[in-house]
Order: C-alpha cells, then sequence, then structure tokens
C-alpha cells in the first residue's frame, strides 16, 4: 500500500527503503531536497512541500511524521491537521511525550482525522532485522495500516516462540502490537527505554567492577587483570545476562577495551525522564531507572555543586581540605 | 578424559551427563546414594566415600565439587587435599567466595595440588544449551582439563560472530574464558550474578511502571490497560531490550501476566552481596547493582523498621497520623 | 496590621492566633462555623462567607488562602480574584505547586491583584517556635506585608549567628526570605521539603541498620544488642548528625523504642515528587532524594508486582522457587 | 583522675586539653616530639617513647590510643599489649573497624587487659562543645573511666531535655553512652557516620537543584535565581530541615556561595564503606545511606569506565556519538 513519509533522516529513510523493497509505495518529503532526491532515486514519489506531499497521497491518505519530538513534531501534525480530511491517518513515529498524542488526537478527532503513535525501536540495525513497534490509536486505522507495520516488523524470524502464547495476539510475534488508544504506542516505548537505560547501567557499573580488579584499593593478593572483552564475549553464550546490549558491548570492547576514544560524556533523550516522571505520578519506586539516568547527568558535569558543598560542609565539621 | 565429580544436585548431576553424552567418563560421589545409583545407571562410575571417590580416580586426578557454596565446600576441599596427591587438580565449580578460593589454592599448593575455580552459569538450561563458564586457575591444569570445558561450553552455535575479535582467544566464542588466578574465575562470575540483578531489577520496575499504567493516581483520560504479556513478547523481537531474561519474563507472562502465584518474596545468593563489596573496595560507584539488592532485601520485610520510625518522625513533626 | 485568614486548620488557625498575640487583627473564614467561632472567641472577626470576608477587610485588603494545595485552593484563589480590587494581595500559603503560582500571579495581573506564595514550615511547633518562611512576590507587595512576616517568623532567638553574614539580608536571620518572584517561595518550600524527605530517610536506614545489629545473619560473636533509644539521645549532644528531626526521633524513642504502634506505612505529599521533577528538569542527579521517596511508595505496597516479576524471571531461569 | 594518651594531633591534644582543663591528669606520647612538648607545656607529663609512657602510668594504667585506623593503630595496640598488666584499660578512641575491636579485646582477655573502643564526634569543635562519646567494654572498666568521660562529654548543656526519658540511662543525656561489649562503640559511631553521609548528601543534592534553578534547561519564565546563602540561613530557624550541619553549610556559603575555591573532589574514610558492608551482612535496604557514599566514589572520577561504555553501547546501537 502506499504511505507518506515527512522526515527522512535515519530513521525515516530506512523505513521507507524498507517498504520499497516489499513493494510498497511511497510519497516522500523533507526540508533538505537533497534527503527527497536520495529516495525518490530509490523509487519514491517526492514533494517539495507539505501541500504537494499532501496532494500526493491517495485518499484516504497515510503520512507518517518521523521528525525530531517536540517543536517541529508539533508543528508538522498541526499542519498535516489543516490539509488532511475526515478518514485520514497521521502517524506519528518519533519519540513523542504521550500526553501530547493524547492532546493531539482529542484536537484532530473533531475533523475525523484518525491520530496515530508509534514508538519504534531498531536503531541503525532497522532496515535489515525489522522494526520492533508499539502503537497506540483506534483500531480501524491500524487495521488499515496492517500491511505496513507487518512489513516493517521484523517477523517471527529464528527467535523460538515463547511457550504459552497460542490463542495470544500474532503480531506481538511478528514485533509490532496495538498497545491501547492514542498516546499508548509512545507510552510503552518510553517505558522501553527506560528500561533501557536500566539494562545499560547495570552493565556499565559490572564493566567497571572488573575493570578496577586490579586496583591499588584492594589488597596484595587479591587483584586481578581482567581481560574484559573476553568476558563480554563469554557471557553471549549460555549466560543468563546475554542480550543484544551485551552484543554491542562485545563489539565495542573487541575494538578497544579501555574506550579510549569515549569522553565519559552521556547524553540522554526525553524517555528516560518521562519514564521516572511517570513512576512518580503512578507511585511506582524506581531506584534502578532514577539511578540509570542520573548517572548520565553527573557524566556531564566536572565538578558538581553537590560535591562542592559536601566539602565545605567536611572543612566546617572536621577541618578537612580536599585535595584538588 | 575422566572427571571426578562430587555433589550431583541439579547442576552437578547435568555437568556429568553432558559430559558422559559426548565420550567423557566420569567417577560420581554424592551424600544421597540415590543420586550415585542413578548417575550409575546413566553410564557413571560410582563411588560410596570420598575415600573411594579418590581412589577410581585415575592420576593425575581431576575432582569437581558442586556443592552449595560456604562451610560444606570448605570441607570437602580440605578433605581431597588431605587424600589427593601433587599434580591432581580440585574444581571448585559453585560459587564460593573468591577470596576463599585464592585462599585455598594458597593452601595446597605446597602440597603440589592445583586449585581451579570455575564459574558456572546456565541454571537448569545448562544440560541442553551448555554452561558459560568463567575459569581462574593455572595455566597448566587449564590446558589439562580443556576437553572437559569444550563439550561443558556451547559452543559458538548459531550465534553471530562479534566483529572484530579475529586474534582474540578463540575460546570465549566457545563459551568459556581462563579468567586469571584463582580466584579470578568466581570473581568475575560473582560481578556476572550482580549484573543479573541489575538487569532483573530494570526489568521489574519498568514492567511495573506498564503495569500501574491505569493506576488511579494518573488523571483520567492519561491512564492505559496494558497487555503486559504482548508487550514483553514484542520487545523479543527488534528492540534494543531484548535478552534471554526477557525471553524468560515473556514466558512466565504467557501464563499469567498477574503473576498471583507469586508471594512477592525474592532471595538472594551471595553473589550479589559480594559484589557491591568488590566496588565499595574498589570505589566503583555502583548505584544500579544497590538499588538492585536492596529490592529483593526490602521484599522479605512486611513493615520495615526504617519506615515506622518515618511515621514516627512525621508525627512529632506535624502531627500526621499514618492510616495502618 | 490586618490579615484576612481563609482555611482554620492547624496551620491557619495557629498563624491568626500567633498574630493576635502579637498585636494584629484578623478576618477570619472557614467552611466549618465552629473553626471560625473558635477562633472570633480568640478575637479575631469572623466571616461566614467568601464574600462577606472580602468586604470586612480593610483596603487595600490582604488574603492570606491556608487551605489543602490543588483544587480547593485552586477555586479559592480565582474567586478571591474576582471578588478583590487592584492592590489588593491574595496570600498562598499553603504548598502548592510553584508552576500553578507563576501561572495564577500573571492571571491576576491584569486586574492588578498581587500574588504572595509563601511556603511555611513549621508543623505544630509553629505557634510557639514561629514559622520558617519562603516567600515569593514583588516587592511592593512584600514590604507591605512585612510588619506580619516579622512576627510569625521565630525571630534570631538563642540561635546562634553564622559567621560572615553580615551585611547580608537581615530577614533570612529572622526566619524569612524572600527568595524571588511569584513561584520562587514555594519551589524554595518544595527542595526543602525534598531534603527533608532524604534527612529522614538517611536517619532511618541507619537505625534500621543499628535494629538489626543483633540479626542473626551476622556470625555469632559479632552482634549486639543496642538501645536506639539512647543512641538517639546521645547524638543530640556534640555529635555531626544532631537536628531537629533527631530530637523528634528521640522523643518516639523514648517513648517505644520498637514503634510497635506504628504501621510501616508512610504517606507523602506532593513536594517530594515535586523536588525530583524539578531535579530531572534541571538535569540534576539526585540519587538520595529519590530513593528516599521511593521507600515511602515501597512502604505502601505488600507484595509489589515487581517483586513477583524477579522471582517469575528466577524460576524461569534457576528453577528456583520462592518460600511464601 | 590520670590518662595516658598515645596521639597528639588535632583530636588527641583537644582531648588532653579538656581534660586537664577540668583538672584530671594525663601522660602523653607522640611520634612527633614538638607535640608533646606543647602538651608538656600545658601542664601534662611528657613521655619520649612507648615504654616510657607506660612506665609513668598509675598502676591500674588507663592508656588511650587516638591515631588513624589501620596499621598504626593495631601495631600501637599490640605492643601496649605487651607493656601493660591485668586490670589495664586500652582505649582505642578512633575510628577503627569495630570487628578489629572484638578480635583485640579477645586477644588481650587472656592476660586481664580491659579493651575499650570509643566513637568519639566533635570535630574541630570537641575542645569547646565537647564530645559525643559511643563506647564499647566490659562495665568495670567503664565506670573506672566515668570521670574521664563526663569530663570529655559536651553535658545536657542548654539542649532541652528529651520528654519521656525519665528512668533511662542519664549518661546519654550527658553525651556518651555504654553502647554494649568491645566493639559496639565503634559500630555505633560507624553507622553515625554513615548516616553524616546520608545527611550532607541530601542537603547537597537539595542545594544543587536550588542551585540550578535558573538553568537553560527549564523553559524560560519558570526560572528563579535563588540566593543560596540566605536559604540556608532561613532554614536554620523554625524549619524542619534545621541541623549542626545546616549551620555549618549556612556559614561555608555566608562565604562564598558559589563555592569556587573547592575542587568538587569528596574523600571518605572507612566508615561509610563499612556502614554498607553491615548493612549487606544485615540484609538492611540502604539506598541512600549508598548513594551518599557512591557520590563521593564519581567525585573523585573525571570520566567513568561505566560513562565510557554507555557511550559506546549508545554509539553501537543508535549510531550516536557523543560530545566530547
Amino acid at each position: 500500500m502506499q504511505l507518506g513519509m515527512i522526515g527522512l533522516g535515519r530513521m525515516g529513510g530506512n523505513i521507507v527503503r524498507r517498504l520499497l523493497r516489499d513493494g510498497h509505495t511511497a510519497v516522500v518529503f523533507d526540508q533538505n531536497p537533497d534527503a527527497v532526491a536520495s529516495l525518490v532515486a530509490e523509487g519514491a514519489v517526492g514533494a517539495a512541500s507539505l501541500e504537494e506531499f499532501v496532494s500526493k497521497l491517495d485518499v484516504p491518505r497515510a503520512a507518517w511524521v518521523m521528525l525530531p519530538a517536540g517543536a517541529i513534531t508539533e508543528a508538522t501534525v498541526a499542519k498535516l491537521g489543516d490539509l488532511m480530511a475526515s478518514d485520514d491517518v497521521i502517524i506519528d513515529g518519533g519519540n513523542s511525550f504521550y500526553k501530547d498524542d493524547i492532546r493531539r488526537a482529542a484536537e484532530l478527532k473533531p475533523k475525523g482525522i484518525h491520530y496515530v503513535d508509534v514508538g519504534t525501536s531498531g536503531g541503525v540495525w532497522g532496515l535489515e532485522r525489522g522494526y520492533c513497534m508499539m502503537i497506540g490509536g483506534d483500531t480501524d486505522a491500524l487495521d488499515r495500516l496492517d500491511p505496513i507495520f507487518k512489513t516493517l516488523a521484523p517477523g517471527i524470524g529464528t527467535i523460538p516462540r515463547t511457550p504459552g502464547r497460542d490463542g495470544r495476539d500474532a503480531r506481538a510475534e511478528e514485533g509490532y502490537i496495538h498497545a491501547g488508544p492514542s498516546g499508548a504506542g509512545h507510552f510503552v516505548k518510553m517505558v522501553h527505554n527506560g528500561i533501557e537505560y536500566g539494562l545499560m547501567q547495570a552493565y556499565a557499573e559490572g564493566f567497571d567492577i572488573l575493570k578496577h580488579a586490579n586496583s591499588k584499593d584492594l589488597p596484595e593478593g587479591q587483584r586481578f587483570d581482567l581481560n574484559i572483552g573476553d568476558i563480554a564475549e563469554v557471557w553471549r553464550r549460555g549466560s543468563v545476562v546475554s542480550s543484544w546490549l551485551l552484543d554491542l558491548t562485545a563489539g565495542a570492547l573487541a575494538g578497544d577495551e579501555n574506550l579510549t576514544d569515549f569522553s565519559g560524556f552521556v547524553a540522554d533523550s526525553g524517555e528516560g525522564r518521562w519514564t521516572l516522571n511517570a513512576a512518580i505520578e503512578e507511585s511506582v519506586p524506581a531506584n534502578v531507572l532514577s539511578a540509570a539516568l542520573y548517572a548520565r547527568f553527573r557524566s556531564r558535569e566536572d565538578a558538581s555543586y553537590a560535591d562542592k558543598l559536601l566539602s565545605a560542609m567536611r572543612k566546617g565539621f572536621g577541618g578537612h581540605v580536599e585535595p584538588k
């Protein structure tokens, strides 16, 4: 079937490619004409403006927005809402905040436009492996878009089936779910990313402990020089900590075990923060997910004000002067 | 080759079975004669005492101890040390504390006995999938035992090779490593379990947030009834949080999403604690791994003294009386 | 000077009492006529409705709202905004969210009404000891209200002056500050409460460790039966952990060291949550303040879903069955 | 009465001074002859060696060791054990690990020497304010030393009595307790310091949030430039977060609110670590105390290996390249 795509960055571009490969058609638009030209060369229909983009879509239209969350997505959805008509579908495949989805769906409803939010995981691997999708919206829109989702999803592949799932929604095994009404897709994706942060930090702390196993803080005769790369590799086979993130870690450590090319500065996107906000709103304890986010905050500071204040208190009470 | 096995529980028994299947021979001993008889029926040579066990082993001997960490392992290793001779090998495949390994290796060294510690991951799945092994000890002993480890390990199997590992120790890809001198195997396994706790808690918190997405603490119109089982399933395909632990989670949730058969009481074995002790000794921050362990401690209390004290302070300052 | 007070609960009533004692006058209103009558008997002027309340205030009016944060405060401020006139002052002395203050101040500004937010600490002790106040609003309004704040604040009293403060704002030493524009008062009070949670949890964890010093988890010969009440008492004198919260703790433990009357259920008001939201919004790590809040969340659950999920994973991987 | 003091640093020297002021006598020894001479000039009896020190003490002897915890204290106690005789008392007033106290007391018992461990809080303020002391040992030794403890302790002073303490051990109100047998004093002091870390970190995080209230991460119109020094000051009066640590914080902030003289490097002594080890051994959750210690660990690293590993994973999955 036909899908319109707005935003032809790494994610949007590859989604279009995966669709074209499987026989779907696409109308594409991006602020950057080169990005449009590139996909036109691969078989997509290009548009030079949002207006042209909408006009080239078959009715009822399906337009996927794949832009950075925030102002640009907000403005694009709003403009699409003006240009499109009843029974059309707007899909936000980016990382929008789920409360924005709920609001937008309500705003578009009087006009009869369906709003579908798709949380998309897969990173740079999605083109080949497929995208894991968590989808919010009404059933009519989702049913209509099903061929798109089926193509984008990884499918069952070689991953063993989970025992006991007979009779349950088969789409989950294909790699996509209808999570609930508008907002539910991004809500699930948000928590997904919160978990991702926690998993990453668990590995990071563990490897940090392994790396410091030869620390001079340890008694002599109780220190080890460990081969961190080999450890990551061996855990990939038969160990309960095996995972995709561990595969990636093993890959990074195969290159340079000391990770000297990395500065130690770690960014975060919004989802980890929103996950904590949700936990707080629900009164659910989330020590691990919080610690994972805070570690990233801390990584971006040289000397925190909090730390300086500790030194000031230590000096005031015990006369301690910290080394510089 | 021949291996002696002391302790024929789930782990020890299955290790012997996997060895027998691959053409090795085994001498076995257990306090429980039925356990011995059962493996004799499967082709092992049985022994009715430690003395008989040692006498039936070919020289130089290789004796694997697979008993609960602590007093019984300690006593068994000590007695084996008395019964065995120079160039024999004692293998502790249980979950001993690595500082005990270091001490035992030093105690056995004057007599010429090799001490090898093997951290073994694989759980109830090891018989079929193979065991991931982290091994400490001297190179001579490890080289001699290599056929055993090769059989027990999962092998490369269908898991893709990590790019960039050419020229590195190939055993890691087979599923076992020589981590370092005595103690290094259990040290690495200890941190492995510490990471495992962190990963588990990251998932647990995330699913808890998903489960409470319909909480009455949330504003109306911003609540979702999510299908937790489908979410676990979909993340197994193409998502960055996919892992073996997630596979197991999906399996549990396919049965009963509400987990009503579980009491909420969560035990811990020693490794999570020792991992934190190591982090503290090394001055490495480990907020996530700590929070994971503390969540288990807390799960085993009904009303903590700490919580009561908070209520007492609240009453003293603000006159607040907590509900019962 | 004259102050109007709406909401005559423990806090509002005692604020009026402290003002009357010092020669100020008060017009009071509460949904509960008995509360009004009680303060009228102590010298206040009573009102039977918001309209009557406003009509009895001298122009320019000063009306202090001391109601639970949320819908009732919101509605009362809105109605006062309708009833009052240019140059009047509305004071919210409750625990409102600071973003609500910012919004309300902006809504009232076109009409010329000043909006002042006062974060008030002092609990049940404020009547005698005075209230510590963190105030947001414009300077004109605050200057006019200064006699009120001066009476309500504790004053310097017997607390030693902080060296080096000469030339700084003397009001801080009296026990009140002009923190900034509208919202700043409640922002500072919010963080104050976030810190309070952290301090309380630090004591709670420490006393929990002391209480369990006789745990059977500890090796024999390394256990202590400690007198928790005496420990709290001795730390009040000369120790760096002395504080008002410790005084309250010592008081509670002097009664019943085992705190058997407390259920272990610990409530939280909004400020701890908002403090974390602010930390997240500012990208400031707040592990301690988060852990303090999450401990309260956890105290209110019997068996958390997260814990059950951990057990389910343990069963799936290792075949472990948890005790009930 | 007479007390011998070994170690005339800030703590040991001031303890002697406080004793001399109150009419006690002292025999003193230090590796540094100038430190000895200085106290001799103030009225103490000096010794040039441990042997001379012991010979100058009246029988039964009381020798207080005030040296850094670890090897030097260990060696000094051992040598004193050789030099002293039955019914003498050795007091360790430093920050020894309580398990060392238990061992030493057992080692000295056959010779009839009493071993008393004193956890001492008071910092540089102890000379004037007195020392808060938590004492472990047998009752006979403590009764004999009571005049010393009474002089060193702050006494009731102007701090209000805790209601409900009538009939309880009056020494707690004086500022010292008999916590239990040998080791109990340092155990209580250890937890005291663990709590201290937690309290300090709670303030540090809170002030960090206040300091960043003008962060550009916040929406315009929702930022505040707060006067951190005034906030610390105002909380000292009537607020529930008032404490000695807050007094010290207010003092530091009165000087330079930006704390530019502090590097952000924060040391830790052993007690915070031991407190966590105790919590882990007792199975008591201690998220706040752990986070407080880990913040100090983190403050001493520029770019942690854990952080670099996070960046490596992010690059592997999403192609993200972190800024340097």
